[in-house]
């Protein structure tokens, strides 16, 4: 699965320092590239597919396209508002809907009339209504003599202007975001929707056929598809841009696109970063990951209810680590640091070779490789000192929150600019159900994890459990704090400083004590690590213009990209795995392995096979460059009408963070022939299929 | 597949440094080995799985078992003399019996009556029928201060002597076998049936379904079977040794056991031999075959009969290129070879460290090494030295024979020991037809590759050609030749040297002149490189039995053995492969890729479709240790009733001609399901299904 875990967990630690910053020449081969809509391949597409998309077809395919932004991407797929993405991309949202007695995620849902389709408690999508230029504006404020840190701080007090302006005057939420490493800056807004409806979820058995085994491998045959209808005004909304639905999907060798947000790329770092990401980075990270699975494993055993409640999470923590491994694994093959050491030589000797950019670039690399060793020497700090559980992060962003809003709007803490409060706020004010006992048992393992490695005398570790054990302050704090009811968040954000300094519920008092010794190191990462990586990434970015030109796309950002390709088989452990899968392959290996899971089929399917048309394409793949965060976009033809929905991808592709293969690389996506044959004969959904298909 | 393509052409082409000689020390993990039927691996099967075999079971096994001789295995499923083994272990002969107009191999076959049956023209079967361990004998003959070369004389003239004896005396095949590199030898006795009549075989495309891409991999659905009838005194033999059919197959996890003709493996060979391999011996080989691969392709796409006649060929090259490359990749991996280099310096020091034992075998290693310098500088002769197509092959089979035979039999070349003799003759004076145009183009290229390779003033090449061109020397031989009529090469074989000295046949004329560089060579070999091999690995077999007992299986040497094992999937290419797959994903696959070739379905089983049981078991996997050679070879369960019939093994396991690895190596098999309902659904074969079942 491609859900877009990754990169919200580096958001949520802060560390800068993972971000990819360089910006290195390469000829961008065929079919490769997550391109911005400003700056769409038109010269590959013509020169391979004779196909050039005009601005019409841009701006249609963009307004179409929507981001979910817990980590997703999805499309419009009718007039009335409804939005096709992953089963996995809804996952989270099935799981705060459903009860015990009424588990969503496992059996599915359908609302056969208006009136049952059920209201998301935290859900956000965006639109991507415009996009504009401001790398002058930014660029405006650095003046010749600042440090790397003043210069830092320069920018993103201009970034927040430029954001709140645009937001004062449009409405709409904006985004300044760095592209090509600050190479430009952009500013995007976006309509934002927080009324969805959940109209259709298959049950997560037939979503997540083959679970963790099959997760990002192929042949395929997963209908990991929902369909959330967006309102306004507690109404569907209207909109002519939706993209048509084409049952017959694309075939073999067609040219098909990508229209999504994938979350974060390392294509363009360089060669020191890509080493600390292999030796340092990815190591600790699978150490945490894993060590979290453990007690989330141990969680779910102790009975159905609490499986239920970890399922969402484990289901994330396997995908990452599935992710990371074989991301690491292809860091560890020396041919792929061979090609990026030969690159980045080849370029750094054009640079030298011309006196200019010599004296203005290239001491660039250098400067990065020097912020990277800092770098390491508090990782495990950076790592370590944090805490489990939604209750204790939502008190961290309330202690913090009510400082920062007092602020200039500059100077604050990415986060809490004006233009992301509205959002931070429909997270902290979610009504979305708390599961006590599972809260207790992340935070004790976080606590428990920061003492184990960082010792019984780190000042986080003693502010955190002020000399008591792991287990008993995380049962004390979990059972004490108030932080459980929605309206007691928002007392404390309505109260600011005053309300939060006086509490006396414990998590506060908890993230009170921890919040200076957060922001030190976050200060600290930015002084030394960050404000340096934007200052050298920014002059390798300015390099790579002035060198090769703007033949490129800029590294993943989480933002709208077009990728295009075909569909096609590839070399596959000896043979060749198949442009598309069938529903015959499902029952194939289902009884392979006797129906055990996780190769067990629904109910459902065991009992309607005979009425289904087995030759019907269930999954298929292309050679579009896609990466975590892509999970939902929606798979295009010429003319724009919705082939497939793009939920994974294949294992070849994991190094695809730092190298995109067309030979093996493969965006893996449902077929749109076996949704509309499962509505219709599995789910006797009918009406809602109809609605899909425009009859 | 895992036919033993490679084994035969080791033989043709005389070069015994490929074989392996050595024998060093490695404890056998479970699962693991070739066992010989003296010798079963008791006490892994009982500690494993709790089961005993029993004299009478092991005879009844081996009794039912059958050797193809050109290539393959395969068992007795009747009392009527029903034999079954592969559709590519029986492709040969499929070509053989069809004509362009009734082609068997495209629209497969079925004898509804005895009289229907098709009589093969040249295949030969083995059953084994008793072994006798004539050590002491063959080694009675030598005497210390001999050299190696005449001691490599002396027991290959006792080896003759001991056949010829046996076969008098029993008027049964008589085969004495080196086991252990010379640890062993023994007299291996074998009942022949020559008359052997095609009953039943499938189309080629679904036999082989998948094609190139998919063979030696896994998951599959192949129905790879044909059914012959062994006929003696014109009439079928009747036989109480035959493995009974069980149609329920083999359960998941369940024990079962492969009894079969391994061709070769190369486990016990030193890290001299291995890197040698590695380093030249492959290399070589791969470019052969490619060469030779491109020929063929050309030839073939010059009409539908020429596809026709090169067919079998194309596929046997195929599948050796597949094979090796595979084998390659794993030698190229360099943990393979310090697994090796580390086994094989414990066993060194261990030996070392006794006195004895160090001034007997210590040596060895170093001579191995000395002969396999050598061997690499005459390589390129031995391998270009040779022509290829059946009639300039059958030329030189004939001008040797009559020489040979006049000999004392001790003294003959290998091949034309008296034992040997019969079998030769029958291969010689088979009706098959012959197809002059693929001759001459067989004949011009390996002539024209000879020239390229050696140069024009190599003897071969000029002996060959006279100074002609290669491709008008083909020409004017092949048309020239007589070789053609069975009857003209009777009449020669019956002249004796006489009437092979006098003809002028232009095809014997050639092979008169190149025979004596032929036997330089082979002589070369034997007294530069196999006397020393023989010599010092006889001393590392002895060494290993001294230093650790007779704990473990020899190398394959296309003899019966038995293997064990348990159903089981497997870790594969990110995700996991199951145990078994179903008729279900044989259309998936089909489907999958729109029919395309080698991804389309025979006509019957297209029509037929909605008749079967799609549920049905196909193929299964599990973790018996094969190689080539057991293709055919009958799967059972502790009751010796037959669950499958090997065909293949995965890509996982290619690199098992050098290390058996448990955890992927997997022999892959049709279930005994499958072909039950092919044939009652698909042939309309009720009798030979009933006949089978034993109903």
């Amino acid at each position: 699965m491609r859900k877009n875990f990754l990169c919200s967990r580096l958001r949520l630690l802060m560390i800068s320092a993972f971000c990819s910053l360089a910006f290195v020449g390469v000829q961008v081969p065929a079919d490769e590239g997550m391109w911005t809509f400003d700056n769409p391949p038109t010269k590959q597409l013509n020169e391979r597919y004779g196909f050039t998309p005009t601005p019409e077809w841009l701006d249609h395919v963009r307004l179409s396209s929507v981001r979910f932004n817990d980590g997703g991407s999805g499309s419009f797929v009718s007039p009335h508002g409804l939005a096709l993405t992953n089963h996995h991309v809804a996952f989270g949202q099935l799981q705060k809907v459903s009860t015990p007695q009424k588990d969503y995620v496992k059996d599915g849902f359908y609302a056969r009339t208006p009136a049952e389709e059920l209201k998301c408690p935290d859900l956000e999508v965006n639109v991507l209504m415009s996009m504009e230029n401001v790398t002058a504006r930014v660029r405006g404020v650095l003046k010749s003599g600042q440090s790397d840190k003043e210069a830092l701080e320069a920018r993103k007090a201009e970034i927040a202007k430029i954001e709140k302006e645009s937001l004062d005057a449009t409405g709409l939420r904006s985004d300044v975001i760095s592209l090509y490493q600050g190479g430009e800056y952009w500013l995007y807004r976006y309509k934002k929707y927080t009324d969805l409806r959940l109209v259709f979820a298959p049950e997560r058995q037939i979503a997540f056929f083959g679970g963790d085994p099959d997760n990002f491998t192929y042949p395929r045959y997963d209908l990991d598809m929902a369909l959330f209808r967006v309102y306004e005004n507690d109404k569907p909304i209207e909109t002519p841009n939706y993209l048509k639905w084409n049952a017959r999907g694309a075939a073999d060798g067609e040219l098909v696109f990508v229209s999504g947000n994938p979350g974060s790329t390392s294509r363009l770092e360089t060669v020191a970063q890509i080493e600390n990401a292999r030796d340092y980075y990815l190591p600790i990270r699978l150490k945490i990951l894993n060590a979290r699975l453990d007690v989330l494993k141990r969680y779910s055993s102790e009975g159905s209810e609490q499986a239920r409640q970890a399922a969402n999470q484990i289901f994330g923590i396997s995908n990452s680590l599935k992710d990371l491994t074989g991301m690491y694994s292809g860091l560890l093959d020396k041919t792929l640091i061979e090609k990026r050491q030969k690159e980045e030589a080849d370029f750094r000797a054009l640079v030298a070779g011309n006196p200019e950019w010599n004296s203005r670039y290239a001491s660039a690399w250098d400067e990065i490789a020097g912020a990277e060793k800092k770098a390491v020497s508090r990782l495990k700090e950076s790592r370590y000192r944090t805490t489990g559980g939604r209750l204790a992060g939502m008190a961290l962003n309330i202690v913090q929150y009510v400082a920062e809003v007092k602020k200039p709007d500059g100077v604050r803490l990415d986060g809490f600019h004006d233009s992301q409060l509205e959002s931070l706020r429909f997270r902290l004010f979610s009504p979305a159900p708390v599961y006590p006992h599972l809260e207790e048992t992340l935070l004790a393992h976080s606590l428990n994890e920061a003492m184990e490695e960082l010792g019984a005398n780190d000042p986080f570790v003693k502010a955190a459990l002020e000399g008591g054990t792991p287990k008993a302050t995380a049962e004390t704090l979990v059972a004490g704090t108030k932080l459980k009811e929605v309206a007691f968040r928002k007392s404390l954000i309505e109260g600011g400083e005053a309300a939060v300094a006086a509490s006396t519920d414990p998590m506060i008092a908890m993230a009170r004590r921890i919040d200076p010794l957060a922001r030190e190191i976050r200060k600290w990462f930015e002084d030394n690590v960050e404000s340096v990586d934007t200052s050298a990434g920014e002059k390798i970015g300015k390099a790579r213009f002035a060198v090769y030109g703007k033949s490129t796309y800029p590294d993943a950002t989480f933002t709208l990209r077009l990728s295009y390709g075909a569909v096609k088989g590839y070399p596959m452990n000896g043979t060749i795995a198949p442009p598309f899968t069938t529903l015959y392959g499902l029952y194939d290996r289902a009884y392979s392995f006797g129906q055990k899971p996780p190769f067990d089929l629904p109910d459902r399917f065991a009992q309607r096979r005979d009425t289904l048309n087995l030759s019907t394409p269930m999954n298929f793949v292309s050679t579009c460059d896609i990466i975590g965060g892509n999970s939902g976009s929606p798979v295009i033809n010429r003319q724009a009408e919705l082939v497939g929905l793009i939920f994974d991808g294949n294992i070849e592709g994991l190094v695809g963070d730092y190298v995109y293969n067309e030979s093996n690389n493969r965006a893996v996506a449902v077929h749109t022939g076996v949704m509309i044959e499962a509505l219709r004969k599995v789910y006797e959904a009918g009406a809602l299929a109809d609605e899909l298909e425009g009859r």
